[in-house]
């Protein structure tokens, strides 16, 4: 039964008059309803107060839609929430010393839980965290005579699904969203994005703008991150201090980059550092993270290859991003600038493949050129595709072959690139996006279905970073990285009335097709809530913005002062040509 | 100064009063705006009147859009016209002796204010609102000096830019949104939505379902939609509750409709019908639309040219929305429900073109499949295409070649298509898709840059609906049709600092590539305010909560029915394959 009933509606029946309120149900922004003129609001609650003296109204509560102006203090006579139902059924003791329920961190219940793990909605389930960990996953009616939360949330209106795994990733370029929109790439590389990170990439840009994209990643949903940028460090710092999930790349390329090393070595070595330093942070895997096969030697991708032996991490590369970098290497074109920096004739693939790297291990980001045995390489190596729809879109790079791969067997997950070519790190759209485009490249409008475009989002991205048995599905004994997603909102009317597609009205379709970033309103990882009705609690906005302003005004000046130099250079050469 | 000041204003101010109309100022064919039932209708001057019979109201209209029979004669209390204004200019005294500024409804000033009618986007400027027009568009330093709002607005975070025109919607289809994905089309009309329409679709269905749209729109920015659905009369009437502005269908198919008629006269009188009852709301426009080239025959087609001429509105058609639509069509292969009803053997574009209906007046929907001479002909002819990105990736449609059409000079504009097909009506992302896919499909990173893509969603939509003079940018003497886009979100910083695309960040860019639809805080159609702070003012939710449930509930059984039916089918198909 699903009623909320109120504590005076119990009164009358079996409990006594004025009964103590169990304040141990109620906590900051839970969700309840509130008796007020005769009528029943929504309403949050801001405060529980155990003072003698707001005995009879301990619970203070926003109604949704007001403002401060509106809050009050209630009692057991005006709160009704549906924790509060559950206690009237058959065995239901009062919260004190006979309480038998078993003691967990938290015990989440919602309205439905999309365990990913297993195929659909579960409706009215909740699930216990300890430790962490996923204790229990059940039905709410059970879950409540059966586990204590100390931390008690309740969703009604939401679904709990694993949080999404953005499987690719540049976190520190935030702060170079949007300047250098709607132009090649070379083009974008040459007059924007290199002059700004040769002269300002460092610990701190790579640390504040980290902060920018994981406070925009846990508002979107996103649980885990795979980075690959500079100064790699800082971002572990930012990981920890944020607490999202992070698997943080040992960059490489070949050239020397003045704000982090001299070479390939240097940086492998930073790299090895980052891990001894970082290692035992329980959020922080790691990657070798190659740039691509245009910037790194075969020589570089070997000790590449031995790192990843070494850690046991995954090789993280760039791989046919556009189809030039494909036949340019197989002619090996060396005049290009995409062609592969080895001199084996063939596919960036190939080579790989010729190295033994076509392995569980690889995680081959883009892929937007695949041939027929390309795809079967894939799938007998067991290799991960990351796939980054806008990306690929927006910077013209290509098609992937999303539903060929899936159907070869070839684990794809899904990445949001750096918010320089996106603009965006957000899982939600990327998916959908996922979803639909696989269709139209596929001529094929069951390819890439919802469930499957979800679990790509989460379980995919788990697997590709070698965290399958760990994160990526909401399974007992899994740790908790889940999100709430408010199903509420008129975008996704009508409600879902099943946990299954074939139905009719479905939280899955509903939260891949119909639904946006905002509609995430909760995120744990690791069990720790990192958001709570939408507001973020572990980083500190106010410090967001002062540095997205500082760093902000500097990128426009430098790119100011490039503009001048430039103007003068083309006025220098126009003077030289004219022999004045 | 453009100021539309009506008589009666005049009247207070310094005229004697019951003014003897200074009858100079008026001729025939003269625009005015005239007052009727406490609104002001767009009029034309049919006669002007010296006899004194006639002093009262000594000028003859004509209602724009409206016949003979809704002729008048008005009046000084009832006529308003800019040569009056223009009368008043330097002398015009203030109202209230101490404050000399101008007043206006109301005076909307925002950090930025994005016209789109020219480049780029202006940095603290106000827009002032009279008559549901902008009268003016200026710095807000000089705005708060020359203008008295009655209604104060401030957005110093916010840019004001035009609503979002949606070119192509079935709004009536929100409920079914999400009941029957990744099915191919035909499955997908035939298993779900087509027995559901012919079960339940009438006047209650659509004027909830077009609420319910409605709603989510105005929500997530747009202020017009262009209606293609059986029982049109509920949409408008829906449309003319909420506020929002609709071009709405007088709707044609071949075949019976269970719940609206018996074939294409049936349909195309009861849109004249609506055209009638309709004609004088100054929200809705009207056009004839036919659902598709394989669902409606040369004489269906004929008969609704004549209708466009007659009311001269657009002819909204679907069409080349699949590659084999054309292919079948050429080959007239009847064998194939996607071919053409004409005996014709060419592309469906190819028959309108030889019926002469390759004009402005033409919206063409989705066109996946084009060939360079089509596109040369839809240029020729100044053609429109409505473009439906993410419709034409879920169902795999194909992909529109929009930077060819654009570089050819054709007008694209963009529509949501229905919630079934997509499953938003959400615009921003529309846009944004729009953007992206252009540029992988045309293999260039420059095509369809920021600007065009906002351009395409609103003021290429106004032109595709005939309305470009009166909405689809922010210029003075068009109706105020706006939005505003919160900037102040962190997946937008940096903040904007400059309205120049090449100078840095941008706020064009930001909302093109980085915006969300719930960034989308306030929205005004015609000057009346639909969308406060997130709140919808014309639209009750709880009766679209209640609608959705009901509604949701009885496709949910209505499919279980068709199951149910199915299942036994199928058994007793069996059951007679096995003699039995
Ligand atoms: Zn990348
Ligand atoms: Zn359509």
């Amino acid at each position: 039964d699903d009623a909320w009933l109120s504590v005076g509606d119990l009164r009358s029946k079996k409990l006594p008059k004025e009964p103590a309120l169990d304040l141990t149900l109620f906590e900051k922004g839970m969700a309840l309803r509130v008796l007020a003129d005769g009528k029943r609001y929504q309403a949050e609650v801001l405060e529980v107060s155990a003072a003698r003296a707001r005995r009879a109204a301990p619970i203070k509560v926003r109604y949704a839609g007001y403002t401060a102006a509106s809050d009050e203090w209630v009692g057991a006579d005006r709160v009704s929430t549906k924790a509060l139902s559950k206690k009237t059924g058959a065995e239901s003791k009062p919260a004190n010393k006979s309480d038998e329920r078993q003691a967990v961190d938290e015990l989440v219940s919602a309205g439905w839980v999309i365990p990913v793990e297993t195929e659909g909605a579960l409706q009215d389930h909740s699930i216990a965290v300890k430790d962490g960990k996923i204790l229990d996953i059940l039905p709410t009616s059970e879950a409540v005579k059966k586990y204590r939360g100390k931390s008690r949330t309740n969703l009604p209106n939401a679904a709990i699904m694993p949080g999404f795994v953005n499987t690719h990733s540049h976190a520190p370029m935030s702060f170079m969203r949007g300047i250098s929109d709607d132009i090649p790439l070379s083009k974008w590389l040459h007059t924007a994005i290199w002059p700004i990170e040769q002269t300002l990439v460092g610990p701190e840009f790579v640390g504040d703008g980290a902060r920018l994209a994981f406070a925009e990643m846990i508002m979107g949903g996103t649980t885990t991150t795979n980075e690959m940028y500079w100064c790699p460090e800082d971002i572990c710092k930012a990981a920890v201090e944020a607490g999202i999930r992070a698997a943080v790349g040992m960059i490489a390329i070949e050239f020397p980059f003045g704000g982090y090393g001299t070479g390939p070595d240097d940086y492998l070595a930073k790299g090895e550092k980052m891990v001894e330093k970082y290692g035992k942070e329980p959020l922080l895997t790691f990657t070798v993270s190659l740039h691509a096969p245009y910037t790194v030697s075969d020589d570089t991708i070997q000790k590449g290859k031995a790192l990843c032996e070494k850690y046991d991490v995954p090789l993280h590369i760039h791989m046919h991003e556009t189809k030039e970098e494909c036949s340019d290497s197989e002619k090996l074109n060396k005049d290009s600038n995409v062609c592969h920096m080895s001199t084996f004739e063939g596919t960036p693939l190939a080579n790989l493949r010729r190295m033994g790297l076509v392995t569980p291990k690889l995680l081959a980001v883009h892929m937007t050129c695949l041939t027929d045995d390309e795809i079967k390489w894939m799938a007998e190596g067991k290799a991960n595709v990351v796939h980054c729809p806008s990306s690929n879109l927006k910077l013209a790079s290509g098609f992937c072959r999303v539903g060929d791969l899936l159907e070869a067997g070839v684990n794809v997950a899904i990445g949001t690139d750096g918010a320089s070519s996106n603009n965006t790190v957000d899982m939600m759209a990327e998916m959908k996006l996922a979803a639909i485009l696989a269709k139209a490249v596929a001529k094929n409008a069951e390819a890439v279905p919802a469930d499957v475009a979800l679990r790509m989002a989460t379980l995919h991205g788990a697997r590709a970073l070698g965290l399958e048995d760990r994160i990526g599905s909401l399974k007992v004994g899994k740790e908790a990285d889940m999100i709430a997603v408010d199903l509420s909102g008129l975008p996704l009317l009508p409600a879902p009335t099943s946990g299954r597609r074939d139905a009719s009205f479905d939280p899955v379709t509903h939260i891949v097709y119909s639904s946006t970033r905002d509609q995430v309103t909760d995120v744990w990882v690791r069990g720790r809530r990192l958001l709570r009705s939408r507001k973020l609690l572990t980083i500190n906005i106010a410090q967001v913005r002062r540095d997205a302003k500082r760093w902000g005004e500097r990128i426009t000046e430098l790119l100011a002062e490039l503009k001048r130099k430039a103007t003068e250079e083309a006025a220098g050469a126009d003077k030289a040509a004219t022999g004045s």
